[in-house]
């Protein structure tokens, strides 16, 4: 066996690779075409594969736009989460993790019209990625949540789980690439003032 | 002049008939083939009037749109002011207004999808209906945080409008037909969280 492991550990590597190659090129043409209007064979004439061959890495042009896709959203979680490090209290916690969540949504998905569909996609037909950022939203929201509670900066009276779904719920505006768009103008300022809402809501 | 004015109020009546017809026939052709397919001819041909005819009451396919939307619209705000009527209290009034806003909604719009197909194109294009019905809301929303501040309900130290502002945005949710689409199975529950969350926001 031991001398089959570098080489399946290869294979993985280069699967890998392969399938960021895949993405990648994918990412480009969807920019530049738009999610709706491509087809897995598109891609595959793109980038000089055959349609067979991309199917190996993807189930569908729907698995490679949630790769895509979840390239961005982790893109937001990943910032959320560097500006909570050093934050000083849960109540500038759940200050900056509307912020961030507001600001980063509206550069990446506005930066990209053609990126943004394939976000809007995913968030009207509830693709898994959709979900997990979801997931991933609630997850920090609860920790910060605990946190203030015990540090008696929140109130501790309601549910918790009631109040990070209701958080969850009035944060839509910026969470969902859907909403997001009707409010370019003002994200950041709506951000603030939702926030300073949440917060008084949670005072003790 | 005094032998004209009957004329000229028979004229006037004559036209608001004519105008409601048209908007009836529009709503029910709209309704089958969806506003996005139809054209002014469509409906002209449908009513039995000429092209020109129908431009001498809508200067456009759109102002029929609004002319139809507005009617949704304004029994919404219609039901919001009848449940505030007997409210015991401004905390009342708040809890009320954003659970008749969210139910008579999801009723409204989804009842007739391809009406609600209008109602999307006034939220997504801004048309005056909509911005007419977000003025609707604030000025309601206005009078209940003041009735609920001399009551000492709620808090006062917050700008009365930064706080009008944030909740028209939490309720965003439920106001705007293209984000309630995507929250219909649970859009009561949901509304009954927001509303709580809000009433934390305002507590004295």
């Amino acid at each position: 066996m031991s001398n089959l492991e570098p080489q399946a550990s290869d294979r993985t590597e280069n699967a890998a690779r392969l399938r960021q190659q895949i993405i990648a090129a994918a990412g480009e043409h969807f920019s530049r075409y738009g999610y709706d209007k491509t087809t897995v064979s598109d891609l595959a004439r793109e980038i000089g594969f055959s349609k067979a061959y991309i199917y190996k890495f993807f189930g569908s042009k729907q698995a490679i736009g949630e790769a895509i896709c979840w390239n961005f959203l982790s893109i937001i979680l990943d910032a959320v989460d560097s500006a909570l490090v050093d934050a000083p209290s849960a109540t500038e916690k759940m200050r900056r993790l509307i912020g961030v969540v507001a600001n980063q949504g509206v550069r990446l998905f506005f930066e990209d019209r053609k990126l943004y569909e394939i976000a809007s996609y995913s968030s009207a037909e509830k693709w898994q990625t959709t979900v997990r950022y979801g997931e991933g939203l609630r997850a920090r929201l609860e920790t910060i949540l605990q946190e203030g509670r015990a540090a008696g900066e929140f109130e501790r009276k309601t549910p918790a789980d009631e109040v990070c779904r209701a958080i969850l719920r009035v944060v839509q505006p910026f969470t969902n690439p859907l909403i997001l768009q009707y409010g370019l103008d003002d994200a950041a300022e709506a951000a603030t003032e939702v926030a300073a809402l949440i917060l008084r809501s949670l005072a003790p």
